[in-house]
């Protein structure tokens, strides 16, 4: 029995509220439960060093938790003076996920960047914050496209994320707080609309686990994103 | 004629949520028009090591600003790895303000920290700080007298926070964006609702000012801060 | 009455050394009693980039204070690897007080900036600073008008900054170290020749204060002002 | 045919040089192919302190690479003053994966501190640090059973890493530089010799991978952990 | 001939002004020409970690220059963040030349932190900073005597230091700016008034030197330091 | 008697590797007994801001220490955030001695980055640094000109460096890390194989030294250099 009553291939409630903030060219408030993510894409005239003059855009991410998102307050890393390693991994594999469906040559040679901030924290924070990415870049995208700034669409796929766990032996789908600190096993999974895999990252805590149990994971995952797929769907009119 | 169409002494839609995240002591998220920022008081049971065993508390804030909580991006704080001279100034004077109402012998050994981070920017972000970091102050408070970890009150009265302005030669109240960048003058009040000031900080921007002049804007701030105690008497049920 | 025997309207000793240093294009050792800041104007022909390119000039400011400017060892903030909060909020407010009397057309496109190292501290540091600043960046104009680099003198005005508080109940003018760390409210204002305002910050420490403390301070501060602005006239030969 | 004429599921040359170094307590230098890692594990009667007084033991790591490893020189991280995320991210997995097999109660309160720093790379350098830190743990844990400083072995299993990537459609066994850069998968498995899973990575680079690539790659980590096991062991005499 | 028209062996002007400050133990203005040094000494109660409960002192040092002590204006550190090569390696020197003539059992368990601040620089700024950072020490020494602090004088010789080089050839003493930018040897001599040495540095720049010109360059430093001993003497009245 | 049992003016082994790396221009493992430096050449098709545009190379060095290539561990300079001022003294000086020995004009417009990575400490590490630095230089050079970038030989002289002191009262030569930690003066010299100096630096430690002294370690530097000179023309086939 999971802590939250849900059973093992069951997700929290998903929602994606659009134009949460008014500013950014994508803005996306997504919640899986209680975890609250505010994503915007901003559109960026200008690439990375390394890319300039060769045609392609870029798109990248950055992440950051609220003080008090969580339980206990953490500190401010603006005030500690760096990111903590787990912020940089985390805003590492949200680019790359992203990354993973954009045409870059399509794109032209602009960036853009999406800021995830995690307003309320219980678990899967960088999986809602890729899910809830891709809705903010889908929106960005289409008004370069609306505005004639680039011509064909370069987002290629849809891609969203889960974690999912063996939790007391069991393996259970998007864990919350609670069973993610007592999980044997954690994993994340990003996957596209086609069935591809952008990434898989299955770590062991506490026990190490074997194959049959990483694609009973990666099952759970299908079933998750497969509700996420249809939830980005539904925000972005697609 | 305001570019928002608004009298000269009159005040952006206050809105003040209470409960807007679940994890922290107090947590708001006040809005003044267009400007957003979400507020949270977290209680912690130590103080900063000058207090230590002196049987006093303490109030401090933190502030930030999500990076494209503006019309253009700016850096993220936490990867530039320093907190700019203006935010620091500004959460200096979040804590000023607060404590100014607070009898820290009554709070007792502990600290309340008040985070407030600006989800939207339209100008007057460091006055709806103030603002709804008293409420979410009385909310972590009134916990702290609910569960009797103390005694009496220490909060002594209500405080807020305005920001008025001479703007195209007019004396103005909450000034949004557009007006604050061409202001000539800019002035943050902080007043009680005994009608004591407890900061005033009135700056030349283009024009130095005469002594009416900071008189009128001084009027103009118990105009707006009237409305907002109103609200956070509202928002706390007080 | 006051611990350094002063009436509430006196002010401490006033001088001001110009050539202090020989490198800079202004440099003065003022000192308010025994508060003493080396101020100096540097001439560099650059301006800071968002003003590149649009014939306007910059006045900037940065702030020290020696270690052992102070009653006990503060640490280096060159060692500390980062400028504190209040260093920040002081120089930030020392070049907002001069750029409001420059004409940056006038100045040209090249930046003058004002640094000002407390030698030794006895309240007033910032105050001082300002006033200094001012004699300094008079010293280093007059240069630029006697070489011909600058047709126009782009000053328009004097300033002149000074602290003043409430201390045990009354007003008092030009508080020193021990005045300060016992007053109920803090203000410094920036004032011009001609009676206007650059800028006015009162801050309650302990107490709030009222409307009619708060126009008290400000006509202390103008008898404070006009004797600073003798001085700095004596000093720069005017 | 891959760059280098090895078949698929080729390893590059395993080679481990125990005793490199004379302080460290453990001390490896450990070579696939071209791509050298010199690895200590130093063991200290302290721990972090959030486990202190709690009698249990921590393993963590570090990981640098030397700036001329590389075929052209990267900067000094030391200089630049950070560590890059994927500094900070490899050294995490390196610490997590050597934390699988050891029982941190038997370990006994102390920690020991694996630095894995590459003196030439040709990819895989995360792999060959896991690799190698196992060894390296295993020699100083050694010395503590033979000291008496504890009773008990604490390490449960060997552990290995290798990479394996999809290169031009196939999948590939211990990537070098080139295949590395050119991968449009790049994968890194974490395995214990009793066949289980620690740590599971997959990344799409440029082509997303479907379920039965995931599975051949780990097909193919086996191999590689089989060679590495082998050489472990013969390396430690067990 | 020297650009200043000085025999070689001609020191500059020594002017030693005790009591500049009046809040450290001990306080001195020394310029060597125009090269002017504020050096404190700051009395602490306290040694650093590595001294705990030796019953030993300590004497450190630290540097800094003032942004526009030098001809054109150099960038402060502490807004950069962090102190420069340069300024290390000579506060290290500075705290080695003074530990090199304190008996720290004499001294008792308290830190003695010399602060060398250059007011104004025209060459010899670390050798001026040695020479007065012992007049600071001497009398902050005198006053813990004076005050039965400490029952022994821990001071044990007198330490004075020079710069001196070969210019245009010609070993000369006491450089200043402009011959310490063109000459082809740059030497500083720590010297004890009982004729040892504490420190040697010579540095070839443009030219190596043979071991007559060290030889030579050690003898002017003899003269040089001759005369600073007597400037201190006199400075302290002993 | 020394605690190596060597004689005063006797050398520990001496082992010059080079080609130790595959990447670096130039690269050399460098062994003065128990210390051990890998110390590479990396040739860059650009110059320092200072230099550009003037037809003239640089060279620079880098040093870094692995955190346990001490009898203890040391903390990572990278993870701390930033190098000692011990490591950049060290590397300044590297620099300089190297520099010492290049004609910058017939380098032509490039920068040669020395790195000198401590594997393994025992004393000398900064001057094993240099003696291997000028092998790595010479090896990188030579392919310059192999390759016809460069057209004539800019070293202009072999460069080497050896530490000696004062232990037990006794001047010894080639101090490993247990004389070093005892010894009462410590010395460096960098000298020329044409019998010039290009550094000296004699630090007293505990006790200063006369003249004499100084002149019997330089003469034992000379000693040591021979021999070091002798390897670097073996290792270099010159």
């Amino acid at each position: 029995m999971r802590p939250s009553g849900r059973a093992p291939d069951q997700m929290r409630a998903i929602s994606i509220e659009t134009g949460f903030t008014v500013h950014a060219e994508g803005s996306v408030l997504i919640s899986f439960g209680d975890t609250r993510v505010l994503v915007t894409a901003s559109v960026e005239e200008k690439v990375p060093p390394f890319l300039r003059g060769k045609g392609q855009g870029w798109v990248t991410a950055e992440y950051g938790m609220l003080p008090r998102a969580t339980h206990t307050r953490g500190s401010r890393e603006a005030a500690k003076g760096k990111q903590s390693g787990r912020t940089q991994e985390i805003q590492r594999l949200i680019g790359r996920s992203l990354r993973a469906v954009v045409d870059m040559a399509k794109l032209g040679e602009r960036q853009i960047v999406i800021d995830c901030d995690v307003l309320q924290a219980d678990g899967g924070t960088r999986t809602a914050s890729i899910s809830g990415g891709w809705v903010a870049l889908r929106l960005a995208v289409d008004k370069l496209l609306a505005s004639g700034a680039i011509a064909e669409d370069p987002i290629t796929a849809q891609v969203a994320a889960i974690s999912c766990g063996i939790h007391e032996g069991t393996p259970v789908l998007d864990l919350d707080y609670i069973e993610d600190s007592n999980a044997h096993a954690d994993a994340n999974f990003v996957l596209l609309d086609n069935g591809n895999i952008a990434e898989a990252q299955a770590t062991a805590e506490g026990a190490t686990y074997d194959e049959e149990a990483l694609l009973r994971l990666l099952r759970l995952a299908r079933i998750g994103c497969g509700e996420i797929f249809a939830a980005q769907r539904k925000a972005t009119g697609r």
